[in-house]
C-alpha cells in the first residue's frame, strides 16, 4: 500500500515557497511488534516549525532534510500490534505532515472525545495551542483580577483562547490585535473583546495606546516587534509580558529591530519572560479540565479554518503564517 | 551666613555641558520648629540623575529648573530644633547638591559609624548603590549557588557590590564589563572576577562569548544596549536579566536601538525583569546586616572616587556619566 508525506527539500531563505517542499509517495509498511498504523484524520500547521525549517541551533532540532516533518496529528488506528491500543482508537501523536502514522503505541495518546466538540480540537482550542495561552496567561504572566490583557495575533489559535481565557479568570478589559477587519470584528462581536484594531491600519503604538487608554497590565506576546515595543510603552507599573512567540521575524532574512524603549522595562518594573509550553506539562491536567468544561458550558469558543488533503498542507502552512487562518489552521487529510 | 547649592539652569539635549547648570549662593536661614540644619560633608552623584534633568515623565518626577537638585549625601547636624537629632549626629539624607541642608528632622535619618568604614560608604558601599546590587541580584534574579554571572558596569557603585556579592552567595563564575584596562586590571586583580572586559576592545557580542564560553545563567545589566543584547545571546536556559539602568543609552539624542535577538528570550525562556531599589525597602535590614558583616570580615572591598567642593559637583557628575570613576562617585564638600 503507498502513502504520502510532505519533506522538507531545502532550507527556507525569509518566506518559504512550495518549491522548498515535497509530497512525497512511499511504500507503507506493517507495524512491527509494540508498534501501530495510524490513519491520520488532521495535521496541525503551526508557526514555531518555521524555525525548524532552519538550520539552526534553537529549542528544537531541526527538521531534517529530504525526511517527512513531525507535528500535531490526530487520527484513527487501522492496525495495532500494541496491547495498548486497538483498531478505531482515536489518537493524539507527534507524526504529522503524513496520511499515516506509525511507531511505537506509546508515541500515541488515546483521546476520550468531549460531546459536540470535534477530535481536530485536539490541535486547537483542547490541544498545544490553547494550553500554551492557559499557562502562559495564568503561570507567566500571573494574570490577576481586574487585569487589563492585550494579546496580539488575537484571532489565531492561539490569542483567540488567551483574551477568552483572560475574561473568564477576572481580566477587568481584553484587548487584541488582528491582521484585518474581519478579524478584529470576531474578536469585539464574537469573541467579546472590548477592544481589538487592525495593525495594518497604522504605526501598531498609535493604535494600541488609542485601544488602552489606560494601559495595560498584562500583554500576551505572539507576535514581537513593534507590538512589543507597543506594549512596553503603554505598560503599567508592574506590567507582565508572556512571550510566546516572534511571527514578525520568523521569515526576517536580517535580525528584526528590538524594541526602542527597553529603558522603560526598568522605569515601569516590568517583568519579559520567555516560555515554551513543553516545559509544563505538569499543568495539562488542570488545562483540560478547565478548558473541557468551558468548553461544554458554551463560555469558550473557537474556529478553525481548513484546508484539505495532503497536497494542500504547504498552502495551509503559508496561508497561516501569511495570517490567513481564523482560529487554529487545520489540514484535514 | 551665605552657603552654595547647584541648580538646573537647562535642560541637556545630549550629553549635559557645565552650562546646564549653575552654583548659586544663597543666604543660609535658620532652621524651624521641628526643623535641623546640617553641614553636608559628602554628596553622591548618580547615574539615576541624568534622567531627572529631562522634563520627561519617568519613575521620578524631573528636577525643576533653578532651584537645588537634590540627591544622597552625608552630613553633620551644627543646629537642631528637634529632640529627635543633635549637634555632632552624623546624619543620610536627600538633600545633595549643596553645602548645607535644612528640614524637618524626619527626613534625615542618623547614621551609626561602622568601625574602620568612612561614613562616605553610606552612599554606596553600606548605600544605595549597594543596595541596588543586594536586590537585584539576590532577589530580582534570583541569584542561586554554582550560577554563572554577568554584571556590567562592573567596576562602578553597583557592579562591583554585584560581583562580590556574587562571589560571597556561592556563584560559580564572575564575569565583568568595564571601559579600561586598568579597570579590568581591578575587576580581575583586586575584586576577584574570574574574567572581564574592556568593552572597548571590541564588538561586545564576542568579548563576551569569550568569557563566557559556557553561557551565564544571570545577567545583571547596568548599561543596556549592546551588552544586553550580548547577554541574551549568551544566557543558558532559563537565564534571568536583573535590568538596572541603561547608562549607554542616558545620553542619547535619539531612541537607543534594541537588541536584534529577542526572539531568543522565548527559545531560552528567558527572564528580563526591571526594578527600582526604592520598592525594596523591606530588605534594608538584611541589606545592612550582611554588607556590614561583609565588610567588617574584610570579605567585601569598595572603591570611592573623590572630587573636592561644589564647584567641581557638577564635573564629578559629568566624570562620572564618562565612567572616569573607580567605585562610587562622590563629591567632598
Amino acid at each position: 500500500m503507498r502513502t504520502r508525506e510532505v519533506h522538507l527539500k531545502a532550507r527556507p531563505k525569509g518566506w518559504p515557497t512550495p518549491d522548498d517542499f515535497a509530497v512525497v509517495e512511499t511504500e507503507l509498511t506493517s507495524p512491527g511488534d509494540g508498534e501501530v498504523l495510524v490513519r491520520n484524520r488532521f495535521m496541525s500547521v503551526d508557526p514555531y516549525m518555521r524555525g525548524r525549517m532552519n538550520d539552526a541551533k534553537s529549542y528544537v532540532p531541526p527538521f531534517r532534510l529530504d525526511e517527512a516533518m513531525t507535528g500535531g496529528a490526530v487520527g484513527e488506528v487501522v492496525e495495532s500490534r500494541s496491547p495498548d491500543l486497538q483498531e478505531g482508537d482515536v489518537v493524539l501523536h507527534d507524526f504529522g505532515w503524513r496520511e499515516h502514522a506509525k511507531g511505537p503505541a506509546k508515541r500515541f495518546r488515546k483521546l476520550t472525545p468531549v460531546e459536540g466538540v470535534p477530535v481536530s480540537a485536539y490541535l486547537g482550542a483542547l490541544g498545544m495551542p490553547a494550553m500554551t495561552a492557559y499557562v502562559g496567561l495564568l503561570d507567566i504572566a500571573g494574570l490577576k483580577e481586574d487585569d487589563t490583557v492585550f494579546v496580539s495575533g488575537a484571532a489565531g489559535a492561539v490569542g483567540s483562547m488567551v483574551g477568552q481565557i483572560a475574561r473568564l479568570r477576572g481580566a477587568a478589559r481584553v484587548i487584541g490585535s488582528a491582521g484585518s477587519p474581519e478579524k478584529v470584528e470576531y474578536l469585539t462581536g464574537r469573541l467579546g473583546f472590548d477592544a481589538a484594531f487592525n495593525y495594518k491600519d497604522g504605526p501598531v503604538r498609535e493604535l494600541l495606546a488609542q485601544a488602552a487608554p489606560d494601559g495595560i497590565d498584562v500583554y500576551f506576546d505572539n507576535v514581537g516587534g513593534d507590538h512589543l515595543e507597543a506594549a512596553i510603552d503603554v505598560f503599567k507599573r508592574g506590567g507582565r509580558a508572556a512571550l510566546c512567540g516572534s511571527i514578525s521575524g520568523y521569515n526576517a532574512t536580517e535580525p528584526p529591530p528590538g524594541p526602542r524603549n527597553m529603558s522603560s522595562i526598568v522605569g515601569k518594573r516590568l517583568t519579559l519572560k520567555g516560555f515554551l509550553v513543553s516545559d509544563h506539562a505538569d499543568r495539562y491536567a488542570d488545562f483540560v479540565r478547565d478548558t473541557a468544561g468551558w468548553i461544554r458550558d458554551g463560555k469558550l469558543t473557537f474556529e478553525e479554518t481548513f484546508f484539505d488533503g495532503v497536497d494542500n498542507a504547504v498552502e495551509a502552512f503559508l496561508a497561516m503564517l501569511r495570517g490567513e487562518n481564523l482560529g487554529k489552521m487545520i489540514v484535514r487529510l
